[in-house]
């Protein structure tokens, strides 16, 4: 465990332990807390009397530290829409409806109205495409911009997705390609300043994934009403997020490297690098598409309703009763590979190279 | 209107102008929006079904870059403490009974493990003096300690507090006294480095207004019980808080000068700095009281309910139809003294020190 793991570990413990309040009412409304911190899930749950669920959680994002920003790549309101969607997949990944968002928005004195008001255009931008309204928040300065949010959305009755939940036999399923914003960093901070060149449709692609990222929310209400029997999003990296879901569930999961959903532009930038583009799949890539266990039988119900809705499945692996990780590839079984996103690093492509060059 | 205050306000319409959504539903769960950012009260406010309201909102505090706590004067305990208070104040203004709090910790590396224990203690015995949960939320790192959070809370149907409301006539209300906390900043930062020093006693009241401050949650929730017309907490100083009411109310206020209450070390340190004490406690002053507007002919009532509960009450001054805001003093009739809490300043102190001098 990190040094990072091991704090957050303690957060839940403590918070946990300090949960003295457990219901709530007022007239007619009550609450009840279904899912606290200790559980570890990507929002807090409460039960709503008894017609369903309002599920909440909080991010913050690096903003003005992010690499791609830092390079000039990313502008004040990708910035804004970043920090929506962040927020909002969290509310995606437990099959809720997206509600809400409030923000948390502080700024340096010396920042111009016109950059100030992309962030909100921002925001503003990534809420209404999401369904969801910005509730304002606190606004008020320091020494740079920071961001954070909290968003909250409801879901129906004990159809809130966990991280627990995965059985045995269950199919591992994605929402989308990844790796991509992994590969935007290795690409803009490492490969470009070597020489490299991509086409430009490839370097958009990689850019589109930092730039407007999309919280998959018709696909995780689409997992709630199927009853997905876990979810999580893979905001840290797919191999941190099939470790968790492993660990909340106590099962294993083997991946086949083959039926990982990997961009054109992924596959270029781990050319250029000399990466292996399994493990810069797996790796620390905050990609914002939902990992879920789903009941084998229930996959062609599943694939024909995603399909309806315009938007993709891709079984990529199997939860297993043995409590490994494992990679199928063309090279055999092995350790599922790729590295968890470090919250501590300073330079997140040089870790990424570090973590997947090719043996 | 200050630089900071044309931002907010740009905040809010923007808010408001892309507010697309005001209604969601998921199975037999539906939320409205009653009131979103552009209503400008402490929190938003959601309708659950036909049961009551959701009160929900979002404060960042200055944490390490408070002149206490650089000073030494403030723990880390102390800001875990403040940072779940100021947050469940918001939603004791609005009378409701708060249930959770998200909070964002983000520290620098070379944080102690004990220090970062302390933040969640902190955080944690706020939350069990007022009856809420912790709820987790984001922790990272950052290059130093940023605290910010968001609680939420529940109401009974149609009697969530708003700052709109107030009727001439009306008396404004406070649950406690005001200019503690400036004048805790003027006595550390200003007065003792001048030599000045106050008993042991009054040093402690002054501190504790910084290192354990109480949400008023009792008073709130029977402010709301007994048909308050207006409500907000004088986190920004009671004159701004005075004048926001007023706004929102289409009203002006006469506050009697005599009737405001002061703690004697608050009175201590104006004579220390040569300030005038009505000003101080109408000065940017980050109390957590509330400020309500009751109707004369409930002033009774309220009374005994809050001895019952014991917890204070004190009528400061009345609304009028005339829009102006006036101090009724010895010296006969003047506009309200006092500065709002500036969010760009860097030396609140001096600030304080500046607006509130004895003529």
């Amino acid at each position: 465990m990190t040094d990072e793991a091991a704090r957050l570990e303690s957060v839940w413990r403590h918070a946990a332990s300090s949960r003295f309040v457990t219901g709530w009412s007022a007239g007619e409304l009550a609450l009840r807390l279904a899912a606290g911190s200790d559980a570890n899930d990507d929002c807090a749950i409460l039960d709503v009397d008894g017609s369903g669920a309002l599920v909440i959680g909080s991010d913050y994002i690096r903003g003005v530290k992010f690499t791609l920003f830092e390079l000039g790549h990313l502008g004040f309101e990708d910035l804004g829409w970043y920090l929506a969607m962040a927020n909002f997949s969290d509310v995606a990944a437990m099959g809720a409806s997206p509600v809400g968002l409030l923000t948390v928005i502080r700024y340096p004195r010396e920042m111009a109205e016109g950059d100030f008001a992309e962030v909100l255009a921002g925001i503003a931008e990534a809420c209404q495409a999401i369904g969801a309204s910005p509730l304002g928040g606190d606004v008020g300065s320091a020494e740079r911009l920071f961001l954070s949010g909290t968003a909250f959305g409801i879901c129906e009755r004990d159809r809130v997705l966990r991280r627990s939940g995965a059985r045995a036999g269950d199919l591992l399923i994605l929402t989308g390609t990844v790796g991509t914003a992994a590969a935007a960093l290795v690409y803009f901070d490492h490969c470009k300043s070597n020489g490299d060149q991509l086409r430009h449709e490839l370097e958009d692609e990689l850019l589109q994934s930092w730039r407007r990222p999309i919280a998959r929310v018709t696909e995780g209400r689409m997992l709630a009403k199927q009853g997905a029997h876990a979810c999580q999003d893979v905001s840290d990296g797919l191999r941190d997020t099939v470790e968790q879901l492993c660990r909340a569930s106590g099962v294993g999961c083997r991946v086949a490297a083959d039926s990982l959903p990997i961009e054109n532009s992924v596959r270029a930038v781990a050319d250029l690098a000399g990466l292996d583009p399994f493990a810069l799949a797996l790796s620390a890539s905050v990609d914002f598409e939902l990992a879920a266990a789903i009941a084998p039988e229930d996959l062609d119900t599943c694939r024909e309703s995603f399909e309806a809705a315009g938007v993709d499945l891709h079984p990529v692996g199997e939860f297993t009763a043995e409590q490994d990780l494992v990679l199928l590839s063309e090279n055999g079984e092995g350790p599922l590979p790729g590295t968890s996103w470090d919250h501590m690093t300073d330079d997140p492509a040089a870790a990424t190279v570090k973590a997947t060059r090719r043996p």
